[in-house]
């Protein structure tokens, strides 16, 4: 591939966002099967069927790229171009009711991650973000905003008890020193530092699914993403998250989390 | 009043929910005038004006009737019917961006509260409790749903960081016990407990704006809400918050929120 993502992948990748949100939408708030995974997080029916559908178009329209989801076994993981998707990320949120669940489709290229959708198919809203292209938002271009210091910032994280021991002191040492904290957004946290209204996200044991889709969009916003140590995430990272709108205020956190 | 609330009156009250949403959705992602206030929460232009409009329209409409908001002196709060109302319930919400944040308008007649709405503007959806009318979503009629215990229980609340000592270690006690545990919902979790999507959701430190509203919408959907020891909440109560669709959790929860 050249240096730019091409418009057709762009447009393959926003088809496939908009066939799992027909699917999600079907079942969002209505009776669903929920199964415990061995983890203990729950999957639904709609996880499950969702994941099912955008396989068997990527399959069709490009059978020669692999395919690594959340609830299914890896198809051709050492394909040049691998799709890495989750189906429903925020199955918690779904099963509730909560409309800030997402769909997440990653797309590498050898290793690096260059494209990536962020859609909330309860919302009707949708984050695209691809190498040599600015990110969008619903078709508008966005862009992070500025901020000096993690004293002004906005800070998001799923929830305060994803972090233990000397995790948790370092993040407490972040949250008591942002201007404001929130918990609880998903993924849509992410779409929110790409639109400039979220400065900081830190977040912990985080599979590939759940962070390759937001790096070409929070990258495409003129972000920083990385793991805890600013370490370039990719399929092996240790599942440590920290992503910024402001160099200033990555940096700043990743000192804190490697104190 | 009779036993039941009038269709003019509920009627009115979506007519004031169809106001304060027109107001926020232009201010929605919107450059914002922030001000902390003197407990160090935000207060926007947005709510500011979103009050000022729901203060005229009930002044224009019920001359006779008082109104308590969040945002500027009370008028008339010693009228039989008193209007209760926060324009942006989780301003925080609102100024990231984030569309979880609603509007709250409660209805007292002698002290209590007879009519709720919680109105989400950036979505389209609302929840409006009556005494005598079943509550409804966006005009179909919801209900709570079963739940036995806490270990089944999905709890919410707005973030652990407001419990202090021996009321986090309460608190710690349900959400180790519950099946599932969400932040960051704002009053929108009161709407899913009615809708029975969540099953509890405990809070501290609300104010009568913040948990007036919430009532009707909760018990006309079958669901009990009171102070943590277990007495009606009313203008005067000490900020605490239990709010669940199942009598029995909702006990069990009382039990340890007061052990």
């Amino acid at each position: 591939m050249t240096d730019g993502v091409s418009p057709e992948l762009i447009g393959f990748a926003a088809e496939l966002a908009d066939a799992s949100g027909a699917v999600i939408r079907r079942h969002f708030r209505q009776p669903l099967t929920i199964e415990d995974k061995p983890d203990s997080s729950p999957v639904t029916n709609a996880d499950k069927e969702t994941e099912t559908v955008l396989r068997a178009l990527i399959g069709r329209r490009h059978p020669g790229h692999g395919v690594i989801g959340e609830e299914y076994a890896a198809h051709q993981p050492d394909a040049d171009y691998l799709w890495v998707i989750d189906p429903i990320d925020g199955t918690k949120s779904f099963i509730v009711g909560k409309p800030l669940f997402g769909t997440l489709i990653a797309l590498l290229h050898k290793g690096r991650p260059i494209l990536g959708v962020i859609d909330h198919p309860a919302l009707g809203e949708r984050w695209i973000g691809a190498r040599g292209h600015p990110t969008t938002f619903n078709g508008s271009a966005v862009k992070v905003r500025p901020c000096a210091s993690l004293k002004q910032a906005v800070l998001y994280a799923s929830t305060p008890h994803a972090f233990e021991g000397k995790d948790l002191t370092r993040y407490e040492r972040i949250r008591r020193t942002a201007k404001l904290t929130g918990y609880g957004a998903d993924c849509y946290a992410y779409g929110l530092v790409a639109s400039g209204f979220i400065d900081l996200v830190v977040e912990t044991d985080m599979a590939p699914h759940d962070y390759l889709a937001l790096i070409p969009v929070i990258e495409g916003a003129g972000g920083k993403v990385t793991d805890w140590a600013g370490r370039p995430l990719d399929l092996k990272s240790d599942g440590t998250v920290l992503a910024a709108g402001d160099e200033r205020v990555w940096a700043a956190a990743r000192a804190e989390m490697t104190a």
